[in-house]
């Protein structure tokens, strides 16, 4: 791919500032550009490295407008960035067409354009999309469904029965709708609980590599559209995610937990099953929550706690060993005074 | 599937209240029930989602069964309802026969009925029992022994010469037998110990998806007889786990620790190499057992401690601020009387 | 494999005493060796099982030779015992040639004696050095070059244009390449940024099973050389790890963090995005460091801290029910002292 500096401008809708004839072939950090580059500034801290840049232009917000470089001028240069990052991106591979090599189960209906890779397995009375991808070595179980646009790269799984939503990604790795963990203890045993439910996740969903969202015991489990799940994130049956959260890399989320809308778990956290998590709650990486809170709320620690009372917690456990230093001699102090002022001492 | 409420009755061992003929055909919960299905009371808090339920019959205990509607009356309702599940849950789906899409080693051992899917490879010398089922893409290497009725879900991988017991079920992803993380430390870097062992799971054991489990590096991983495992887990070499344990997702136990009988794991919790782990103890997701602990221990926190242990510190821990604010005003009170009443300030 | 006692001494560079004619077959632990097996005493908690062990004969360090048993004297047992072990291992199974159940893209270059198994998928324009192993069920995309001597367990999954060097070791499920995970959050949702850069692996790098490295969003992700990585660890875009470092199971280490040379990474642990970690930095399991650290720091807590510091702090959390109750007791004696030596109480 290659552009002019003013077809990026264009493309981008941005002010072009510079020769709007200079050819820009990629797209590369700030001290990693080639002369081919768009760079991008996109925090003040890299303004500094522009003047050793070898970039031929950068994406620039207005008040850094006055580089003395070539550049595009938008409102927003890191979501200009993210733009032309998709122009420069090579096109997503696809096999063209259904693989010989692929093996489709019998009632299977396909849309226009479904691409099925090699070693892939299309279970009995699957329905695919326009445009669905299907990457080598995925297996899908039976009767599963599947929005026009969707994409799974090589090596996921999706069983029996689970909804796919359009314009999702899946990538390699993850394991849609296995066996929600559930027993139930006897003297002889854990008698399994058979999971008889489904994995829906809606459109525009990301789920990350090698993540693992397990089928609803009765029910659904379902993710909300535009919610983006990292790598290695485990979500229970009967979890429901709500639109346009985020959920970073291994994070683990219990069975029946309600996550609102625009929920950011970090990495690493936990929620504890059957919560219920208000719209925009925010839990810091490796913190577990561990009762339902209400939206907006900020929380941190294991267990976690109103951010601001974990701050002012964890202010004081630092200097742990100095309090109790101070503690001990208080005990002392007071022990003398109470010595030198006891009755006793003083007849 | 569909049955009269008086042969679900039969089959679960309770009492039937209400008309024999009445068909059902499904279970749900009791707030998702269509009047086809069966619902369930399993805790109090339910009793009062009835009224508005619009299921055909419930599982009930004794001391709820006066209900004012048709139910099924049953010791242990929970029990019921996992039951009841099984009549009403789809065979699981099996290839019929051995693909020839498959590849099989050479003196490959089949027992009868069993299943290989399209895309499964069997290494030279593997034995699998009756009625074993190897779903889509799974790959076994060499050597690998699976009793009967087993049955492997699409993807999952089990190495060279490990041992896998009867009734047992892996999710998808699931890798039985990589190499455990064993190094030697030298100046020209981390000398690779080769791990020689094996992985052996006993019988009626169940592993998550994209669980790991590492062989040894010499003799045997082991898992117990009856073990349940969910999703994410890693258990490193030479590990033991005792019977009945259950190991919440994204757990990880270091190599060489040992688990007692009916050991459970919280989500996320941690078990440090080498320890010992005592029959029935139970530590808290997210926790970090770092000791070794004798039976029955309920263990909570990172490093972990006896649970009441750790409640009472983190109960005065959340008082920190509190208690530097009420240490600080004792000694300034303390500085007064300490001035007040020292020798040198009377004087 | 069988070799004489004296013969395994001159392999293994130690110093022969007792029979050089015995025969020895295999490598057990102390406590489980068989007459055939050669043992090793690593530790000198292992000096008192000698006597009831089995074994044909033990490698020992000097100032332990005294055994009263055959034995192989060595510097360094534990390293004697890994190069042992790799005598005993049997050779990595490797499928001869490239099998016509795999698919070969266009342009594929193959080395000399390149092993590719049923199933797997090779995309157009890789390159794969003399001798690479490709296991059954692994795909790799376009463009990935592999170097000599590399080893792909059964279904690893490397994505577009990443580079593998020389002697790594992948096992199974791991995902090499998956996109990071970055978006810019709108008012319409979260807008994807695409991941265009790579990921390299260094020579001599192993990666765990279920281990997920995310390509870069520009650039590269790097794992330095002689770096071992282990199961279901979560590497994200832009990381560097620096040469000789360990990252131990279920670790996460965040976007753009660079980590130097030697880095240990404790189980579970974690690390900040964006932080700098110096050459030799150890950070403990479940860890989790959330700034930037010089070298040779050893970390611990989460927040990690200098681990005295944190010993230090634990040491008193752990009083912290005791020193509320002393704190309270002297706030009663204060009160008391106030009461007693108040001049309004004095007059």
């Amino acid at each position: 791919m290659e552009y002019t500096l003013a077809e990026l401008a264009t493309r981008l809708g941005g002010e072009l500032r510079g020769p709007g004839d200079l050819r820009i072939s990629g797209i590369a950090a700030v001290d990693q550009a080639t002369p081919r580059d768009l760079s991008f500034i996109a925090q003040k801290k890299y303004l500094k490295k522009v003047s050793a840049s070898r970039a031929a232009a950068f994406l620039v917000a207005p008040e850094w407008a006055e580089l003395g470089r070539p550049c595009i001028v938008v409102p927003q240069p890191y979501l200009a960035y993210a733009r032309a990052a998709a122009l420069f991106a090579p096109p997503p591979w696809r096999w063209p067409g259904v693989s010989d090599r692929a093996w489709l189960g019998q009632s299977v209906q396909l849309g226009a354009e479904v691409s099925v890779a090699p070693f892939a397995f299309i279970g009995d009375g699957c329905r695919l999309g326009d445009r669905v991808t299907i990457g080598p070595g995925c297996i899908l179980g039976r009767e599963v469904e599947i929005g026009p646009d969707t994409y799974l790269h090589p090596r996921v799984t999706i069983l029996d029965r689970c909804r796919i939503g359009a314009r999702v990604i899946i990538h390699s790795g993850a394991v849609i709708g296995a066996d929600g963990f559930g027993y139930v203890p006897t003297p002889q045993g854990h008698e399994k609980i058979p999971q008889l439910g489904i994995v829906v996740l809606e459109d525009e969903v990301e789920i990350g590599a090698n993540t693992t969202i397990d089928r609803a015991a009765l029910g659904e489990t379902r993710i909300g559209r535009g919610t983006k799940i990292d790598n290695l994130v485990q979500v229970a049956h009967n979890v429901v995610v709500g639109e346009h959260s985020i959920l970073v890399a291994q994070v683990g989320v219990a069975g029946s937990a309600k996550l609102g809308k625009r929920v950011v778990l970090g990495g690493q956290a936990a929620v504890v099953g059957h919560l219920e998590v208000g719209d925009g709650v925010q839990v810091g990486g490796k913190s577990a929550l561990t009762h339902s809170v209400g939206p907006g709320q900020v929380m941190l620690g294991s267990p976690a706690r109103p951010y601001k009372e974990f701050l002012a917690m964890h202010g004081v456990m630092v200097k742990l060993p100095d309090l109790y230093r101070r503690l001990k001699k208080l005990e002392q102090q007071v022990a003398a005074l109470t010595g030198a002022t006891s009755p006793e001492t003083e007849s």
